[in-house]
């Protein structure tokens, strides 16, 4: 095997591959980028949970198959002083040369690994890459982190009914909802897809409006189709959360406040919040609106303008943190917070319900402020 | 206690206390700044090593001294709303007022709680700041970090004799000497002052030339003194190491190379090199310079332009971090490199030896390239 790469094609590429490397494993082939030239060269890295393929232009001077260490060619393309860069295989052995540097590393051969499976593309739909991003960067923030009880929880349900695709992450404690209209019907289809899986896609479009992307599910696959990269995860299998009863048109009260007032207030009191702390952010709705915390570490107290809707007062308890994340997902400069009860969960939403999150209450000893 | 304060001032003043707050440290009042409002408002702090002082412009409405946790007191001011910050103590509990926003958190008492100590200032000195920035940054990578058998390795020494100041760093395999050519004449004096108060106190200047920076220096303590601010810090007591008679004259080969290609050079070299692997990086002057490393990574190899003044080839294995570490603490474009032989420490000075480095050879079996 023999390419010539230009070298700030090659990092692109590059960049693209490492996400789906794992972060640890001792899989040596899993830790590598697989480099397959033949018409055209395809860098191929897959994880316990994806596949990612990506088309690289290169001039390829010999045709061949090896992987590579995908950390150290990293490294190793982001540091060269040239942009020519030629890749070429000598037995067991990688060398990289560009402008007076050359390298050689160990390649491991792909004799007998395969490639990304291939899975029937019955299903098919299309979503712009500026959806795409936004839809995940407005929920996946209230998905589960790490080990949960619930593993369909590490993942964001994707339902497509006629012209909208509505997205749903939630921990049990938030949910947060997002609705896309797209620009035509589709047979109706749901999955649930891992929130690491639409991290990774949601960095590697470019995020544009007028950039296609292409979704291909199956009973246990996703599959996005972008112009030069594929990338294909397995769905999470499960039953997801009915949280369709916590969403309910009923309130007692409507409340219109600044956001960037809000948040600055509420990321103050984050300050007295731990996560060991238990006491949550108490919000008196009176005249105006009172935040205050306590903690060991301290107490806060502040108010804010509010326009309300109904001549109702109340006081709900609510984790800080998750209200500044809802906050920051939020475009609109007010928005909208409805109650429903004390022991009901509190949501902010837009008129349209384009976006819905749903706040559990957390108890509290009211000690006043 | 009243104080009204101004916020982007009072952050400043912040910055320069959290400096001298140990990062772990069970004892409640040094993870404190102490606040004395007399005449004018003063923060204090200090860890183990140092104490400083600085005073805060400040209005204020009623003396008094009290201590507040540093990091929850900063974290708080940093997200104030409004510029003006009022802190009053009442009791046990000092209140924070700015705009909407109202906190309270608990403060200690200064009672019986000591200031900066006092110390003679029979030898005193000055510098400008950016002479003493520029001292710290070109030695003090070459001192010992952490644990070190030898407590003075994790000091710099100063000496001044006349008009030069000489700082030296070393930590048993490479030396960093520099001289700073002062004002005027002062009585020769030495001493060997932690590399963390060095760091500190380049961080707390401005590091202009127009800056004047006092030093107090006696048995046991070294004082700077600014202009809103002090530092004082115990010296490190025991023999520093004696290089000089590692800094010879002597040499077989003087060569001249460009400081940016080496150092590109040096830095894709450490790409395969790793703590655990002490394979060298081998320099081989002939015509040109080669540059090699191998390690369980992989291989690299290189060759640079060089000056040579001598007719003598030679090879030497040296540590490639401190090669690179070295080249980044120096401005000039062209670096001399000094070979006295296999065994000898290797070199680079400046011709009027402003700077020196000296690193120690490091062993290796030489398979060729």
């Amino acid at each position: 095997m023999k390419i010539l790469f230009e070298k700030d094609q090659l990092i692109k590429s590059i960049n693209i591959s490492l996400k789906a490397i794992a972060t640890r494993t001792t899989d040596e082939l899993s830790n590598c980028i697989h480099i397959r030239a033949a018409e055209n060269v395809y860098f191929t890295t897959n994880d316990s949970e994806m596949w990612i393929k990506t088309m690289v232009p290169a001039v390829i001077e010999e045709t061949g198959a090896v992987a590579v260490n995908a950390r150290l060619f990293s490294d190793i393309i982001k540091k060269l002083p040239a942009q020519s860069v030629h890749l070429t295989i000598e037995g067991t052995e990688a060398r990289i040369t560009s402008g007076q540097a050359k390298f050689k590393i160990p390649c491991l051969s792909l004799d007998g690994v395969d490639d990304v499976p291939e899975i029937n593309r019955d299903y098919t739909m299309q979503i712009n890459g500026f959806s795409l991003r936004e839809m995940v960067r407005k929920t996946i923030f209230c998905a589960a982190q790490g080990e949960s009880g619930n593993y369909t929880m590490l993942g964001e349900k994707i339902e497509i009914d006629k012209d909208v695709l509505r997205i749903t992450a939630l921990d049990g404690c938030r949910i947060g909802v997002y609705n896309v209209t797209l620009d035509k019907e589709y047979p109706a289809n749901s999955c649930i897809v891992p929130a690491k899986t639409l991290q990774e896609i949601s960095r590697i479009i470019r995020g544009e409006t007028d950039e296609l992307v292409e979704i291909v599910i199956t009973d246990k696959h996703i599959l996005f189709i972008l112009e030069e990269t594929v990338l294909l995860s397995r769905l999470i299998s499960g039953s997801f959360f009915q949280f369709e009863r916590l969403v309910s048109d009923d309130y007692e009260l409507k409340v219109r406040v600044n956001k960037n007032e809000i948040t600055e207030s509420v990321d103050r009191s984050l300050l007295l919040s731990r996560e060991s702390d238990t006491q949550p952010l108490v919000l008196r709705i009176g005249e105006e609106m009172r935040l205050s915390i306590r903690s060991k570490l301290g107490r806060m107290n502040e108010s804010l303008t509010i326009e309300k809707e109904q001549d109702v007062d109340t006081v709900f308890g609510v984790n800080p943190r998750y209200v500044i994340e809802a906050l920051k997902a939020i475009d609109d400069e007010e928005i909208n917070m409805y109650f429903i009860s004390n022991n009901a969960p509190m949501l902010i939403r837009d008129d349209a319900k384009t976006y819905v999150y749903i706040l559990l209450p957390v108890s509290f000893v009211d000690e006043g402020e």
